[in-house]
């Protein structure tokens, strides 16, 4: 893999880390200053992403951004990318389909290589299909590890090692 | 990863992007010309399987084929494929489960690299589990981008801009 | 990608074919042998994981584990790896959620190179949500390549060839 494509996929996962993890910062990082998305329910500046993403991020328990093939296009210091993605989220009441659904994701990016490397100048999350999860999500059965925003989640447990 | 492993990637991520946006040339490009595909309900050569697939895919209303794990033996110009996938379908009328519906598939595939480059001489679309999905999609609750089959999809309006 | 971070996505690959083709010594192999394993309803050695895995593997008819995003951090010959999955199960009585559900997962793994390579140290499949996969499950519908932990399973009738 070029180096150009394998740091537009670290974007592209760092975003989902970000999200996941509440990591704020992180989630900026994946865009430029100027930036700009395109979100079911939401279009704007990343500054106001981040803002909006803060609120959506409250709501719900946890999500998961889990992302699949990735194809990028790559000329010079542009590129466009797609990531296929399963969101999932989840959050009480249990009952409320607004915070426990599942979608299916596009990520469509156009990215710009700047001195502080490959970040995304316009974004599209294409909402591809929408699951209801009320009455589906079950207790998990037996004790053992899951994850958490805070420094508990067994990643920061892992990292602390390193 | 190794150039032949990166090539092979490309090859699987094609077919997949082939069959959601409708682009069957970019669907046959995936084989070689002698190429064979077994799959749910096919058996028969690329062309044949072309002509079924035309057939399904206007059935459907959308399709997402992610993939995740790809593990590839190669030796030589000859290769070995396995690509994990998940397959989400949906259609009219939504209380149809033989258009809604989602699958776990593994790709299985023989390659062979030949003057035009690796593509897939024979695979196996082996489908390890089901679910319908009837009662289970929803409208995604506010507009923003969403896929089409046509120069609408956010994909090809980015890549205008490349 | 560098070569460690290649080696690194085999092994958490490996596990997950070892596992779903009840291939028992390609699950060993993605640990050292001093390896530690943290999962739902366990916790101990990789001696003693690779014991529970086997009975757990009897009682379901097949699973899947699929994974995607992949973040590994490299320090010398350490390093943390996280990869994104989702696990799918499936079993008789169908109507039983202890062996039809699916479930997020993060592996997160403390890895070292040693001589053999990359391997876990201590791994954390952090158990992020769990859904009942009762009364979703449904028969494909037609005849086609499926799964099996026998010599039946396509990839090893594909291997064969190589």
């Amino acid at each position: 893999m070029s180096s150009a494509k394998e740091d537009i996929h670290q974007v592209v996962l760092r975003y989902c880390r970000g999200v996941d993890r509440g990591d704020l910062a992180l989630v900026r990082s994946a865009y430029h200053p100027d930036g700009i998305d395109h979100h079911t329910g939401f279009d704007g500046t990343v500054g106001e992403f981040i803002t909006w993403l803060a609120a959506k991020i409250a709501v719900f328990e946890g999500t998961m951004h889990l992302v699949g093939n990735h194809m990028v296009s790559v000329k010079d210091h542009r590129a466009v990318s797609e990531a296929y993605g399963i969101a999932v989220h989840w959050g009480n009441p249990a009952d409320d389909p607004s915070v426990n659904f599942s979608c299916g994701v596009r990520f469509i990016d156009r990215m710009e290589r700047r001195d502080k490397g490959w970040a995304i100048i316009e974004r599209w999350a294409s909402r591809e299909w929408t699951r209801s999860e009320v009455g589906t999500f079950v207790a998990k059965g037996a004790p053992g590890p899951s994850g958490s925003r805070d420094d508990t989640d067994p990643l920061h447990v892992a990292m602390e090692w390193l």
